[in-house]
């Protein structure tokens, strides 16, 4: 049995009390991370950068841009990646640039259109992943963590293109929820227009350069030390994965937490 | 302005009108794929296999145990992504043996957490948009959205490892939703468990195995020519992106699309 199936890394012991009982909050991903995963080494690609990727701060006004034009070639989460990972094919090259970002438009409409979490921040995950790597305080998971707060707490659209594809005013709203269907459809709902309508195109393209623009913000900083985590992991807080909304689904019945 | 931020290939008109109305769905992605998402030429990587990079059968027992075993080192997502990754860098070699599948932990618990969609279904989608590429009826979208069906529609878990970390019965359940919140948590209520629980781990860790299972079963049959889709895509089918019990959210007031 070849070392990947040995599973030792992480024992069931090791979860249940190396980590301080959260299997999958924080201090358990520490442990998973600081120990490796078992991937086998690069025999064949020992001239490409190792995981995770180097990385150097973006221009925030290029990363919107590409982010926002590319919404209208292959939606929400191909955006935001290759809004990042296409200047830093250009910045850094390799491994970027054998990346094939063109793989990534199934995480649009809360992946593969099911109305889950919004493809705007799969897009940020596979980014801050591949990125930061390894470290609770500073990874990947906590940059896109903070991200998705974002999303949720915050009045959008910001961004204005310089040249809109859709003219017109595009209503702020808050989705208090990560989730397409919920985000999507309430602000359908409270503009009364349908899915397949300019203004909702505008609105996704918009809200997915809103998001670009935060991580790289966050990921500039990041680069820089001057990043700090201002949320701790949902698990941590829940010990359950959760948005952090629980009455609109549950009713007054789950007291909420205030965040 | 880069060729990249041109974003002519698909334009407002083409997604109204040449896509058959259909922006998001399968015939707009089509167009999408079909005339390419702009990425940059690999100058500094001929050398490795375009996207959509090459497959090769894989044993299905395999797949399940190294998924099985992975879960407990990375989670759902990474797990599903490394059971179906790490066998085809042994087989094929570059580039799946590049990329780094360490970096894909954040999709577990629902996303970095937040109990949306499944991460074994991003591990799934992340694999079949690396392997399937373009093309409606075949690509890798496709392919994930018949994974989402029966993870949603199957009493599961099936998977019995040969050495199973936690002993004693898993409950099977149905989870009607593919989200991560839904699908634990009834089934933690059923069984009267805690999310940090050894019999959950076990569960998810089985859970994972079976949506790799069926990922390979249909990444098999495709590369023999046999693969057929079952469902059409959500946007086609509910234009708007979401699951298809309505009702477990809505109540009776939307009726359920019998699909």
């Amino acid at each position: 049995m070849s070392e990947v199936l040995e599973g030792k890394r992480l024992s069931r012991r090791e979860l249940l009390t190396g980590a301080g009982k959260l299997a999958v909050g924080a201090s358990a991903i520490a442990v998973v991370l600081s120990k490796g995963l078992g991937l086998p080494p690069r025999a064949e690609a020992k001239e490409l950068p190792k995981w995770p990727w180097p990385y150097k701060k973006l221009d925030i006004d290029k990363v919107a841009e590409i982010t926002y034009t590319n919404w209208y070639k292959g939606f929400c989460c191909y955006a935001v990646a290759s809004g990042i990972l296409i200047p830093l094919q250009e910045k850094v090259g390799e491994p970027y640039t054998s990346f094939p970002v063109d793989s990534l438009v199934w995480g649009h409409g809360g992946v593969v259109g099911w109305g889950t979490m919004c493809g705007t921040m799969i897009g940020t995950s596979i980014a801050t992943g591949l990125i930061c790597g390894p470290g609770v305080a500073k990874d990947g998971e906590q940059v896109a963590n903070e991200v998705i707060h974002f999303y949720a707490d915050t009045e959008l659209t910001i961004y204005a293109p310089k040249t809109p594809k859709t003219t017109g005013e595009i209503a702020k709203s808050k989705s208090n929820s990560p989730l397409c269907h919920i985000s999507v459809g309430k602000w359908m709902k409270e503009e009364g227009v349908e899915f397949l309508s300019p203004q909702r195109f505008e609105r996704c393209a918009r809200i997915t350069a809103d998001v670009a623009i935060r991580t790289v913000t966050l990921l500039n900083d990041w680069y820089e030390g001057k990043y700090k985590p201002v949320h701790d992991l949902q698990v941590n807080l829940f010990q359950m994965p959760t948005e952090n909304k629980c009455s609109s689904c549950h009713g007054s019945k789950v007291p909420e937490v205030p965040l």
